[in-house]
């Protein structure tokens, strides 16, 4: 039961094979039928492994057991199995099949069949009808048709010819099959390499292995791609591309098989792999079975916590499928336990998106990025966020809102940064959308101050005095804290944002940029 | 008439008013009061001029004439004025004030009021009454009360106290003023240039003024206030900040002023200066005078044409005024006459905006943006502002369409960085609000494949190997066109954009940057 349960797991193993069955011949009850239990672990163990390029030792155990028990028509009918498939020793096969047409007679290495057939050919051939009279009083009884002919003479020409028209038919077979291998000897000339070893596998290797995935999936069985991802996967069980790589081809052959492949990567190999586990979720999810899914990204996050994506994934799956709340409390949830403050800032950013864009509820919303903010108060991406909610309504109602939303962020400790670009686009949304020219102006004027400011600091950052220090301490925090913001506040990149006006830009102090005529002078 | 234009135009000019009066000196028609005529003219001018502290040549030709016509009681009073005013010559004044008082007699240089006035004081604190017999048989014929007094002696004594008293109360006023003028010097001695000079002034004289008008705003009367604008404005007829303060003070006086001072900014001196004309429009527009306001917009675009402030700034006067379709045609023309196709799109964003935004009309703003993206397919912020367009309704039924704007960006020869953006974007949003889990990976696996091009195009350009010519150029024209718009692209601005994945983040082959554990080793 232990071999079985191991052959199950490794079936490519031919060692396992050829262990299990030399423990099989050695434990072997006497009234059993032991040839017949032996012959079909043998069949089993070349169905598993038989095609592998270096699976030629489980072959040739094989055909020496059935040799030693003088099955020699079963002989030849595995040579014509083996003869057909690329491994390593294939010529070598080839030889030794010769021998074994040499040194036996075909009527005991051929099948009733082929050995009939044959008969038949070659006495057509010959002109005269295979009514040929059996030598009389014949020692050993053959089924008929299988009698020796009389005449010693035919009967040695006979065997000559069969033995040459059995090898002539396969060594046509062979020459394929020669060919086949050659197409792969590079391929397994690469693999340096093929157990497990939990050292990370050089380029060269791996590339090897995709490139030979790549062909066989190109040229070969499914049963031979199996067997190649199989034995690929013993020397790259950590590799998750490769995996995905084979659970998306199975894909088109087994659903069960996918989910199998999936299995085996996410609960014994990768358990700790994002990626395999968010597919094999969406695949789970694609399948209909969406406790399933919930279930794989569940089990990632308690194995790995603190995955956004993993997170966001099942926010996304509960509301594909209508639960809303439960999107809801999954964010709220990642906002009470986010590592740090800018985390739990995006999370606020995504639940009052969703609140808003899916939920339709602008007020839940807003409630949310108001209370981000209390709590994250050097957070620009919180007050453009609020800011968007405020501008998606009519601006003409909500100017007041848009504006305080402004006036929020510019009377924040934000860096000055950052409240150059609030104060920019409120001149610009004041331009483009106020209903008053004085606010407009007013407006202007603090940005031409805010600018003046920046100039200075910049001035002196240029001349190299220093800021004071708590100042300097601050924005140093703040950058730790949100990351990749800071230089983005400085940039262009919304489509809200007005900052086209850099261009006609008003830094200049002529406030037009190159649109502007130089000064006089 | 020539005089008394030019004296309107420039009533600061103290050369100009002495050649006027000498022309009318010469001039005068011995019909007529000439004296009278003279004297208002000296009036005018010391009014007009006279508190200017450099104004002293005119005050003195004033004393001066009075004196020759032996008006001894005005050249008192015209002394009693200039004696207040802080001048440059202050105390040669008072200096010559006293020689005016000790060569001429109290009865004749002061006024009738002020001699009695006197003479009474005098006698109550002599302790007699002041009714003295006067001399008989008096030679020339006084007034009752200022006849001289009999008793020789006594009249000296009277004629000594009262020059005394008279140069004694004077001392007091001439001591208030020396310390006006003295507050006043350092300004004063800054004006190194008080003509009109087309070259630019340097920094130091133009702070002394900015100091000076400071000053006199916070200390001075608005006679003086004005005068000293009017002085500044001779040296710095071209600076537009100073006529913008000089219109900003004369708010809290008068509008018809502040009209005055924006009239003679924009037409005489500064007709190309937007600031000032976008502030005189607005000043009109607050005042109710639309049409005032627009005549000054359209005039200024006639001279210096392609302002996209002042554009802008006509079309929102017409919104603001509910010419919804003034201001889109507008636009419309600016689009068809924009200086090269990245102000046409810049125009073209405005417009769908307001089209959007204003007129709430979705299918005219897309239109727009789509008949721009035709034009300039290299523009990202065209195809980001109808990605805002689609996302601003209902996600869940704009699926499409949003889908569709990523696609168009995403199949546009836009440079790589763009693309990666938008795929970025593809990506979170199919995972904020996606209806089909199959999408979202196939947008991932995408975006994976967009990272890994760009992976290898910044290795080549860090080994330094060329990019092909072609595609290098249209980079290099792509970033003539559109500015600052490259690096933004790369950037983390909008409320919308998802970008924050970067923390965590998808260019990380691991795909969860900071949060995902390394991978084995």
């Amino acid at each position: 039961m232990v071999y079985r349960r191991g052959l199950q797991a490794i079936p490519l193993s031919v060692d396992l094979w050829l262990h299990f069955i030399a423990f099989l011949k050695d434990t072997a009850d006497p009234n059993t039928d032991t040839e017949t239990t032996i012959r079909t672990v043998y069949e089993n163990a070349v169905l598993a492994a038989g095609t592998d390029f270096r699976s030629d030792r489980l072959w040739e155990a094989y055909i020496n057991w059935e040799t030693e028990l003088g099955n020699l028509a079963n002989v030849t009918a595995i040579y014509d199995r083996i003869l057909a498939i690329p491994t390593q020793l294939y010529s070598h096969h080839f030889q030794r099949f010769r021998e074994h047409v040499q040194n036996n007679l075909p009527k005991h290495f051929l099948s009733l069949e082929e050995f009939v057939q044959l008969r038949k050919d070659l006495a057509a051939e010959n002109g005269h009808s295979s009514e040929e009279a059996p030598a009389e009083n014949d020692s050993d009884d053959l089924p008929p048709g299988t009698e020796d002919l009389a005449d010693p003479a035919k009967l040695v020409t006979e065997i000559e010819n069969m033995r040459h028209r059995v090898v002539e038919s396969r060594q046509e077979v062979f020459n394929h099959n020669e060919h086949e291998v050659s197409k792969r000897w590079t391929f397994e000339e690469g693999i340096k390499r093929p157990y497990f070893h939990v050292k990370a596998l050089e380029k060269a290797q791996l590339n090897n292995w995709k490139e030979y995935l790549d062909f066989e999936i190109e040229n070969g069985t499914l049963e031979r791609v199996v067997v190649l991802f199989e034995r690929c996967l013993v020397a790259c069980a950590l590799y998750e591309d490769l995996w995905i790589t084979y659970a998306k081809y199975m894909e088109n052959h087994s659903t069960e098989a996918v989910r199998h492949v999936y299995k085996r990567a996410c609960m014994t190999h990768l358990p700790k792999k994002p990626t395999i586990h968010l597919l094999w979720a969406a695949f789970e999810e694609q399948q209909g079975n969406v406790d399933e899914a919930r279930g794989i990204l569940r089990n990632l996050e308690d194995v790995v916590s603190g995955l956004a994506m993993v997170r966001l994934r099942r926010v996304s799956l509960e509301r594909r499928h209508g639960n809303l709340e439960e999107s809801a409390s999954l964010l709220q949830d990642a906002i009470a336990n986010g590592k740090n403050i800018s985390e739990s800032s995006f999370y606020s950013i995504k639940l009052a998106r969703h609140l808003f864009k899916v939920q339709k509820s602008l007020q839940k919303a807003r409630k949310v990025l108001l209370e981000a903010i209390e709590k994250d108060k050097m957070s620009p991406k919180l007050y453009l966020n609020l800011l968007e909610l405020e501008y998606s309504g009519d601006v003409r109602q909500n100017e007041e809102q848009i504006l305080s939303c402004f006036d929020r962020a510019l009377s924040s400790s934000l860096p000055l940064e950052s409240r150059l670009t609030f104060s920019q686009r409120k001149v610009e949304f004041l331009e483009d959308f106020g209903s008053d020219v004085n606010m407009l102006l007013a407006s202007y004027e603090e940005h031409q101050k805010l600018l003046k400011e920046h100039e200075s600091t910049k001035r002196k950052a240029e001349n190299g005095s220093q800021e004071p220090e708590p100042k300097k301490q601050r924005t140093e925090e703040h950058a730790m804290a949100t990351g990749h913001m800071m230089p983005d506040m400085q940039a262009n990149h919304s489509a809200y944002n007005y900052n086209w006006y850099q261009q006609y830009n008003y830094q200049n102090p002529w406030g037009y940029g190159q649109y502007y005529p130089p000064p006089p002078t």
